[in-house]
């Protein structure tokens, strides 16, 4: 098998039975856009409909659109809508909060579940909002809570019968790593463990089988692959089994069994609603709608094989065009065992992730030495991938990345 | 002194200093919207924001708005915004996540701040969400807290030293009463006690001074006065005294020092930043910016003077015209000791406010018998008030208040 060219990776598009949904998308012209696994780009649609959002239903309908406009049913429609992309039920998944508002959440509810036990068990090096809400709670609740925090590769083996809460993530933000979310879950279930899983990485990016892995919970993200914009919020999952068995702590008035009755007493309410806790950013949640909507209309099938594609590309021409540089795949080598992004480690991957930037190559840095590409099926192209990996070669080959700018550290990367 | 007519009250209008800021808002041309206490209006500066937010930072510059659009500082700048407005120092304030889910931070941290006591005092009958949390919190936590709650008369000589944490209300949201914040801030003081003032139906209605009456915390909403849009994210206000005391209990990755580290050990942020947790909706917040600085264009001792005249305006008017049908004032007859709304009880308060909505007269109805009016000083006219009143006393006049139609409940009033 030779080499490359880019007239086969052009063919790979023009074969390419997704390439029609990148039309759904304003992507600008100038850049290809790696980062998707960090901020997923913006819909056409969603322009359309925040501009009905804002004037139409804030500017002209005012209160009445929390009615006439269903905003009040605006986290469970599209709770419902996402549990279609991640093996759930109707019912079984709400909109609200931040990601780690919502780890928050469930490992209260998970102890209240297990009240025997105090271990909440975890990963280090995993994103660190789920590390630090755990460190909270044990700091907060003193004696009740106990943080074990173990390594990717002992945390799993170190299941036991004192283990509370296990909290796992599904898609590793760096490696990219595929956790075997049944094979987990079952083992947790044999010693009474509950699993509450992280999908920032693994919604609208693989296929994902809540149910058919008899997950307990689970947490997701909006800003990533559903395209939901910078900062959406986030979403939880609660088995039906068990949501009436779930006694919620940040018990705001969204979450009572009758919000518009205004009485003293809270009551939970009977569904998925009773995570709800104040009152929801309608402009936010709209955006992300519009990008769930967009989601559903692909095949996750379809998106998963071309999303492995891409990396399978990208990792290739790494490995024939930039092999004398010194970069290390931090990824899986099997597209079966990867998320939809591939990263390198590399002593200087700032600056030549800032010289990439520059280029117009946008993919992103993680501390310390990680370059990161994020591989979205909905509108990466194979030639993107080409591209992308020439600029890298050249980049190298030319000395670029040594410039003095690119090595100035920025507070966000 | 005769009664009104019409011609007075437009000459009123003719004379306001304030008039022209209705201007810059986008307000239907057939309504008389009395509901800004509930969901403030949509400024045309919104609307044009909102446009370069999504199309422009988001779609073309995607991640890397964070750093050149300065997404990172949103929260923070905006909060600094909303300090000019209520007698805060920038850096006490913050913008994040909901109203209910910041009373749960401050609840949480005044307990640590005040260790060997147990008690939550407040209030019933106030904004549900206040009481709800504190139950939440108790049921949670059991023996380490006890939630004290007792009526609006009763609850300020109840501050005893046995209590913790004192969660107030300055304006309530059904008869706008005022509360004495620097008066019941020193009486708590000189028992030990921490207060929390929430700032729901003040900020941006009356003039609010923080650091004059030395509070300790407080929370406000954004969807309110300060017209952010429907849902727009809370804020909460830490005394710069306290901050650096403060363990935060929510340790999402935004609260962390160096978050951009990705490091497993939770350590605060140095200042009112330790109060984030999670991924901020920046479109939510891009629309509460815009609010607040159209806020901060007025004076808010103007804005006081004409709350309180639109207010009596209102009340005379209703008993000009209105006094043979039983509406019972509910707010405070002195302007002094009342937010920016009246409200009026009557047994009939539902189908009443139906029918007035049906004729295009926004106000709400709080459940069981309150018709309520919010005054927002910055768009609502004299000629308003008065045009509302006479629909009002034609509505009873005529008994259209008892079509069948407007005896039916919705699920949100």
């Amino acid at each position: 098998m030779g080499a490359l060219d880019r007239r086969d990776v052009v063919q790979m598009d023009l074969d390419d039975p997704m390439a029609r949904f990148r039309e759904a998308f304003a992507i600008p012209n100038d850049i290809i856009y790696l980062d998707g696994n960090s901020l997923g780009v913006l819909p056409k649609a969603t322009i359309e409909r925040m501009a009905t959002v804002i004037s139409g239903e804030w500017g002209d309908g005012l209160i009445r659109s929390w009615t006439d406009h269903d905003w009040i049913s605006m986290q469970r429609r599209t709770g419902d809508k996402i549990a279609g992309l991640i093996g759930a039920r109707p019912g079984e998944v709400i909109v609200a909060d931040s990601v780690s508002v919502n780890i928050f959440k469930l490992l209260c509810a998970a102890l209240n579940l297990n009240p025997e036990r105090r271990v909440i068990l975890s990963e280090t090096g995993n994103f660190p909002t789920d590390v630090y809400i755990i460190q909270g709670l044990e700091r907060f609740l003193g004696g009740r809570v106990e943080a074990r925090l173990l390594s990717y590769e002992t945390v799993v083996d170190a299941i036991s019968e004192d283990v509370a809460v296990l909290l796992m993530t599904q898609v590793h933000y760096k490696t990219g790593r595929i956790r075997n979310m049944a094979e987990i879950t079952r083992r947790a279930h044999e010693k009474g463990v509950i699993v509450i899983w992280d999908l920032s990485h693994s919604t609208g990016s693989i296929e994902v089988d809540l149910n058919g892995a008899k997950a307990d919970f689970a947490v997701g993200c909006g800003y990533k692959y559903l395209n939901g914009g910078p900062g959406a919020p986030g979403f939880l999952f609660a088995a039906e089994r068990h949501i009436e068995r779930c006694e919620p702590v940040l018990t705001g008035w969204l979450g009572h069994k009758d919000p518009f009755d205004f009485n003293d007493i809270y009551r939970p309410a009977t569904g998925i609603e009773r995570f709800l806790v104040g009152s929801p950013p309608i402009l936010s949640i709209a955006a992300l709608e519009a990008g769930v909507d967009l989601m559903l209309s692909a095949d996750m099938r379809s998106c998963r094989q071309k999303a492995m594609a891409l990396g399978h590309l990208f990792i290739r021409l790494v490995e024939e065009r930039c092999g004398s540089w010194d970069f290390e795949l931090a990824c899986p080598q099997d597209a079966g065992e990867r998320g939809s992004q591939v990263s390198f480690r590399h002593a200087e991957g700032y600056p030549i992730m800032q010289a990439l930037i520059a280029r117009g190559v946008i993919g992103d840095f993680r501390a310390p030495d990680l370059l990161r590409f994020g591989l979205a099926p909905l509108y990466v192209r194979y030639a993107d991938i080409f591209d992308a990996v020439s600029i890298l070669a050249e980049i190298m080959s030319s000395g670029e990345w040594k410039k003095p700018e690119y090595h100035r550290r920025k507070t966000v990367t």
